[in-house]
């Protein structure tokens, strides 16, 4: 038989889920089985993967079996019910949602910055939240060589954030106020088109929202730096695709532009990306697709002797979700974290 | 004859324009003559004010003759051509440009933080950029009780901020997208509708865009405080009208957010709007039209004991142009910092 792993998308209609099918076929993942699972709704649907059509199959008792690795990306209730089957079914669950990030026994993974964590895990390892994944990845080769020491962050969110519904919704709610008509609001609590508003993730007692504690916690595990000081303020706005970011950093001592610019040129899964002449920078609709997290407008911050601002922007649904846990499912297969394709046969 | 000032809009067809002559009438000003001044090509149009039409007249020598208010709005290379001619006919003028809001002779003013400054004016007084009034408006009631050492502020600005043009531009963009076309760009350099980029004006040599330096340097010299740290990135989106800014502050101290709601409450020009349980807070869309900057999502910094985050949003045309420049018009009148009303007789 043909060498590979047999692989499983569990939330495989989603926007999220489309986009892992696209990356398994480019990124010629070893795979020797592929399975769509959704809820009973979306089962039966087909969708095409390398020329063929697959048919969604429903969640169930049977659905893990004989499966090594599993893409998760069906929301954190549903990862909560599933997860613990899939492990006793024998396979490693990738899981996009929050439900186990800041679990301790979980890994929480970015490639480019933590790759060993993923060696330990015990059957689940965590695909962080796609702002911070695109942070991490851009600030990480900056902290090798001089040690951040606080992050104030701002983010402009997209809609495809919220999921392909959401991008459709304010698609639809730029019509109607183009046409001077009413914009309807389901998957978002206000219209989004030509206007936005604070994340409206639920909010802590602290006031941050738990996007912003996201942010906070989730690159201090990422980075394996408990203390590191933190804040975010995380805003939706009426973008299509690709999420973007200006971050003001506090290092230990002075660090120039040009010294985080040879950083980045050097660091994988970033692309630096400045015209100055032209003031020309990221912009959402150039990250839209990339793989790269694109950085720019580095400057030296005027307000402290050892503070950097720069800005960037990542497409969230590609490195911000499903990139990052198809490049986890490529570090496993590597390293052999994961069943060996030998015990296959 | 009636009591009252003698006053020119320069620029009267722009947005602010439009704007300055709705507020004059909404504020009842004490007016016994408005004269509309624009560029040739925009002579002769007719405009409504108090159910009377106005003809827009050319700009020329005797333009500014038996005016004792110029209300400036046509950009800083009109403003430095004709202030000197208006001071020199004897009128006050007040100039929306950035032609002159850094000369040290020309007062910066924001009537809810430094009336004062106005006192001593030479002829001309300058109206702030849009985001730092915004932003100074909100924060000076704070600054008054706990010295703020610090700001980091991201800005979302919408269209407006770029004139009545750029917002049919951004409209046209969009409905182009939404039907599979090419969006078209000439008031700004890149589509900005579903898109967003960062503040495109000219780029200083320190990496910051010149709508950044105003928003470090005005807001230093409207608040008196010539070292005060200060950074900014700027960031135009695709929101019709209203900016909004995320704010982080350090102060010399501790400073609650519950501090800080108390100083906004008792404000003026602020409203606080925060509704914790219904995740609602300020956006654009409720900002359009209003006159007080809005402020919610007050919340203790987690990364810096001294530390507090914000977010405001506000009308740029309105509080962040047009309508400081009147309040700015009516503090001359009622100081008598203007020629006094008995002159005019």
């Amino acid at each position: 038989m043909a060498e590979g792993y047999r692989v499983a998308i569990l939330g495989a209609t989603g926007a999220v889920g489309t986009e892992l099918m696209a990356l398994l076929e480019e990124r010629q993942f070893p795979l020797t089985e592929l399975r769509l699972l959704a809820s009973p709704r979306s089962a039966g649907k087909t969708l095409p993967f390398k020329g063929q059509s697959l048919t969604v199959q429903p969640l169930g008792d049977r659905a893990f079996d004989d499966i090594d690795i599993v893409l998760a990306s069906a929301g954190a209730s549903v990862s909560r019910e599933w997860a613990a089957k899939a492990t006793a079914a024998g396979a490693v669950v990738i899981d996009n949602s929050s439900a186990f990030r800041m679990d301790p026994k979980t890994p929480l993974v970015v490639p480019e910055v933590n790759p060993q964590a993923a060696a330990h895990h015990q059957g689940v390892i965590a695909n962080p939240n796609c702002t911070t994944i695109l942070m991490a990845v851009a600030l990480w080769p900056l902290h090798q060589i001089q040690p951040i020491q606080r992050i104030v962050v701002a983010t402009y969110q997209s809609a495809s954030g919220a999921g392909a519904q959401a991008m459709e919704e304010m698609k639809q709610q730029a019509q109607a106020i183009l046409d001077g008509t009413e914009p309807k609001t389901e998957a978002f609590p206000y219209p989004l088109a030509f206007n936005l508003f604070p994340h409206n993730s639920p909010l802590n007692d602290n006031g941050y929202c738990q996007e912003e504690m996201k942010m906070v916690n989730e690159t201090r595990k990422i980075f394996g730096e408990a203390d590191l000081r933190v804040t975010a303020t995380c805003i939706r706005v009426p973008v299509l695709r690709a999420h973007s970011e200006a971050v003001n950093l506090e290092f230990a001592a002075p660090f120039s532009p040009d010294q985080a610019r040879a950083a980045l040129v050097a660091a994988p899964g970033v692309k630096l990306l400045e015209d100055w002449e032209a003031n020309y920078f990221p912009m959402p609709q150039d990250a839209s697709g990339q793989d790269d997290v694109l950085v720019g407008r580095i400057r030296s911050d005027l307000s402290h002797p050892n503070g950097l601002e720069l800005w960037l922007c990542g497409d969230q649904i590609r490195k911000g979700a499903a990139l990052n846990a198809v490049q986890i499912a490529e570090l496993l297969v590597q390293k052999q974290w994961v069943k060996p394709m030998a015990t296959l046969a």
